[in-house]
């Protein structure tokens, strides 16, 4: 059984800087490759992506791209820096992207995200991920996405300006660690379980 | 295979009085009984419940009575309504005291709430359901349980002051209907499907 | 000029145990110690605070004691602690309380909480005090408070679990001790502005 | 005395579409222009606004202009709309600019937003505007705008797909006008106010 996973990484920096949010990300795909998950991160940054709620903007949108990708997915993980205690706007912007597929179905006419789970991964300096990784979940399982438990990998540090993930040693801290681990494995138990179970049609079905 | 379902119904009215978030709840009852789930619904409001962040605050806390029920459930459903655009007090209160259980764990030494199913169901005169939702299934996720797709199901008016679900006739409102009924039959597939195949505790055992 | 400070601290601990909350709350009086400004600290849970959103419930409710000290003040503090990233139970009901007077008006006609400033301190051992100091502060502000700038005080530690705001000697947080001044002088600022210059009536009478 | 009112439109169309939200916010314009205040909308997706956290991240960047009308204003509104309950893309990257201000100082040593107001205009078919407006008022807050009284104004439909502002005819709903009208009014009551009595000095320094 062959697994997918993305990452699509919302950092404000380009693919040239260093990104505190993939550091972090990271850890989740060295466990995705000690599973044999064939995993893939993007950072949006690298991409036109077009402003809009549909899944295709034209004129050098380059989301469909990403699109793509998420459609080949089984598991999305969306990572995203703080500012001012919010997800970035390309978090905002990808899940509005997503959202513009929310009419799509599969074969049997179920919403085009059900038998995908997803998770979130968030860093800042300090404050701001429960927040965050609520509104990204929440928007995802509304849009058909399965959530497993604790699914939400953060690192902040104390209140104030402070060092970031990389320059804090973040990996030091047990429970972010420790969270990244349950988040990974429980991604990849779940991808699993709906790939040899998927979601029976009983209810569900909103399109032929 | 037995599958219970448990719904709180976080509304601030006690269990004489006419709830709207109630009746809303009870189109997911519906659907449970077709399907041979044991339902119960409690009113928070008529237990006396201590505020604290344990599983048992003594003196009289009546919280006890309702995590056993927790326990015993394999999906649980919080309703609550809507002030200021928030999830009520009691609806807070709710997750503080589920959090007090956070700690403990399942024989295998997985959250205690691991294999079981949550949604949420919110009804307001106007604004504030995808918040609340939000808010409520990521605590929910937060602390062990699996959320579905879909499982927010919500009735709100018009901006302003105005008739609640009851009086506005909120049933006939074609997408909070559909969207109750894949939420009921989706905690109903995810409870059975975690019921034959618990998750695995690789990577996810916090204590033995 | 008499200037009137209230500060109402949610923690869900009684007033024989100790409140990191409060701690930091205590370096908000002294400022208004120093200027002059008549205070005073409630704890909340001191009080039998009924469920409801009307200004008095009847029936053994302690609401109306704590809503003749909100009328007389000129400064509001809301104090909180975090539980999952969220402001407390108790903090929740305040708000839900103070919106049954929301239809109350002065003797001009304004809302009831015209020419009343308003602040937060939010404490919590990680993560959350913007995400409760943003719905507390737009709460107020929605039912007539003003919102100086600057006004959300808080202190929260490195992700995970972790000493509370006492045991991590918070005050040694340059950040959060500036900012616990600046909000205390804008809100000291603001209310004697408003004395002096109480916001005229055109525009936003909503009743006679 | 002249007061300007800078309204910042984070709709997703470009300004040659019609714009649910501009619609709503016109009606702030109105009682603007009725008041002699210098008005000016400007649309954020027709500028290329670069994803960053500085005042000005070169290369192509078109925020700077917007930020120097944002300088020279004294009141700021941020108008929105709503994608699964929560503030455009858009907005949050405005929020993100404006952030990447929050170290400039007036000629006093105060932040640069001192002695501005803020309010908000949201608009959805449905759901999220209190939740975007606490976001959106409590990030121009913590930078340093003050935030009057009642400035949310919003129109939403009834839960589900339905018609938008324009073509719901929302500026029949009296809430939504007069809350409009209410925080139009209190926007130019504080603007007046602190440009009379600007805000004093003491405790609020951050630097010289």
């Amino acid at each position: 059984m062959t697994i997918k996973a993305l990452l699509l990484n919302a950092s404000l920096k380009s693919g040239d800087e260093v990104s505190n949010t993939e550091s972090l990300m990271n850890e989740a795909v060295s466990i995705f490759n000690k599973n044999k998950i064939e995993t893939e991160i993007v950072r949006l940054r690298d991409y036109n992506i077009a402003y809009g709620v549909t899944a295709d903007e034209g004129k050098g949108d380059e989301w469909p791209q990403i699109f793509e990708k998420v459609k080949e997915a089984d598991i999305l993980i969306i990572g995203t820096p703080l500012w001012l205690g919010e997800k970035s706007s390309l978090a905002t912007q990808a899940i509005e992207r997503l959202y513009g597929a929310s009419g799509m179905t599969n074969d049997k006419g179920q919403y085009i995200f059900y038998n995908k789970v997803a998770g979130v991964v968030v860093t800042g300096n300090e404050d701001g991920a429960k927040h965050a990784s609520a509104s990204i979940l929440y928007g995802l399982s509304h849009i058909g996405f399965t959530i497993p438990p604790n699914v939400d990998t953060y690192w902040v540090g104390e209140a104030g300006p402070g060092p970031s993930f990389i320059e804090a040693d973040g990996k030091q801290n047990e429970f972010t660690m420790q969270h990244n681990q349950i988040m990974t494995y429980n991604l990849i138990h779940f991808a699993k379980l709906l790939k040899e179970h998927p979601i029976p049609t009983e209810g569900n079905v909103v399109k032929n």
